[in-house]
């Protein structure tokens, strides 16, 4: 993954360093940029919006959206400097983060979906209209107010973070493509059960499967359709190794019993 | 507050109105624009950036940042688009949200600082440096990397916004001389114990010092330096009346007693 983005970053040397796999894992698939930006538009419904005031200058204001095919559906007041923004220029990009799982900002994943912002006419009105409503249900307050405005925001290009060296850029279409995971809206809570309940076969995992025979601790930190991600102590350091299922999981449901083929799994090596 | 932003919505009829008050209130002042915003902008330690590509398009993008007198420090990659945007054009706005108090997340403050980016110079830059690792801790680890810079956003122009129709404007000169509110530390603490243990005498103060002598129940949902905001249940329907200390508190250790004479005055009236 984003190859192009592991630049030379000029390391005065004092950062710390990640020691390597011991052996090769067996599967580190992850989701594509376009999935993460996918599942990040999709598991909230606040972002920040930059658009261009009359005299070009960049603005970032909060708003609120829906998504209809992952394109955000904007709901603003013309009175609003974002609202009349939009109106002079329709260029403009969203900023959305996901919800924090560290206490450092930069290790959380956010994307940026950049493009231009249309007014939705006929049937997309209406679905917009309903995307916006089913995201944020105060908006009903005010959807039809003759002032506010529904904008489809046009994705024309993606960038996604997941956190310190993990990025890669996607294109409107493939973000179009994608699917947000469905794994996503249970993984807090998968993740904290794991934790507690299940830290032996996380060291077990990252030992057989991760690629670190020398694990002494592990903990999950991330888990989605094709895996988990784990952080563990070695004698050698801390590492962040992949742990994948072997297959896409389609639902919720699937998530269960394919940790507990995994524990299987690690056991069996 | 915000006259200029009381603009008719072209309202639909079906919002819920707010009762006014049956006796004028004592004393409603709130916190400035500017105070309010330096509030926000010392709450946390990141917001979105808005900068301009190579083609003029508006580029939101993550960021953590410092304070130095109110003006942001950020730390950013000139790998990285918005440092990339940044050295072609200067011009940048950060919007930062508060933390949530609301489920709606209109009902949540915001503010937008406008202005240009500069690298600092001198004893500057090592009090910007300062000042972004104090905020960010993790920066330790690349701040001196020779690809990232430091950067001061001059704020020029300021915009707040305290939920629905809490909103206005502040010139840069007035958000730097304006301080971050001394008990906003403590603030989610002292409402959670008002809420708990003291809600009949928030109902007396709603009744006897905010102007609602119908009020049948009360919660904190704000308090400042200056005063308490309530939101009361009156017979007429839901109102969010304001209850002040009568003195500007400087320091966070003055919220209790401050509170505590509130109820007595209420009880007295």
């Amino acid at each position: 993954v984003a190859s192009d983005d592991l630049r030379d970053h000029g390391d005065p040397g004092d950062a710390p360093s990640i020691p390597p796999p011991l052996v090769p894992p067996s599967d580190t698939t992850r989701p594509s940029a376009a999935e993460e930006a996918r599942t990040i538009a999709a598991s909230t419904n606040s972002g920040t919006l930059a658009t261009l005031t009359a005299a070009g200058d960049p603005w970032a204001s909060f708003v609120t959206y829906g998504l209809l095919g992952g394109a955000p559906v904007l709901c603003v007041s013309n009175l609003a400097e974002h609202g009349r923004n939009l109106i002079g220029d329709p260029r403009a990009s969203i900023g959305i983060v996901a919800a924090a799982t560290d206490s450092d900002p930069l290790a959380n994943s956010r994307i940026t979906l950049a493009g231009v912002a249309e007014k939705p006419t006929g049937d997309e009105r209406a679905a917009a209209r309903q995307a916006h409503l089913d995201a944020v249900p105060a908006a009903k307050y005010y959807v039809d107010y003759s002032d506010f405005t529904l904008w489809v925001l046009r994705v024309y290009r993606v960038r996604w973070v997941g956190g310190y060296g993990r990025m890669d850029s996607a294109t409107g279409v493939d973000y179009a493509a994608a699917e947000p995971d469905p794994v996503q809206p249970i993984a807090a809570g998968a993740i904290t059960h794991l934790n507690a309940d299940h830290a032996e076969s996380l060291v077990q995992m990252a030992k057989t499967l991760g690629g670190y025979p020398d694990t002494v601790a592990a903990t999950c930190t991330g888990a989605d359709r094709y895996g988990l991600d784990l952080k563990i102590t070695t004698e050698r350091g801390v590492a962040y190794p992949r742990i994948n299922y072997g297959e896409r999981l389609d639902s919720p449901d699937q998530l269960r019993s394919a940790t507990v083929e995994l524990t299987r799994r690690a056991r069996q090596v």
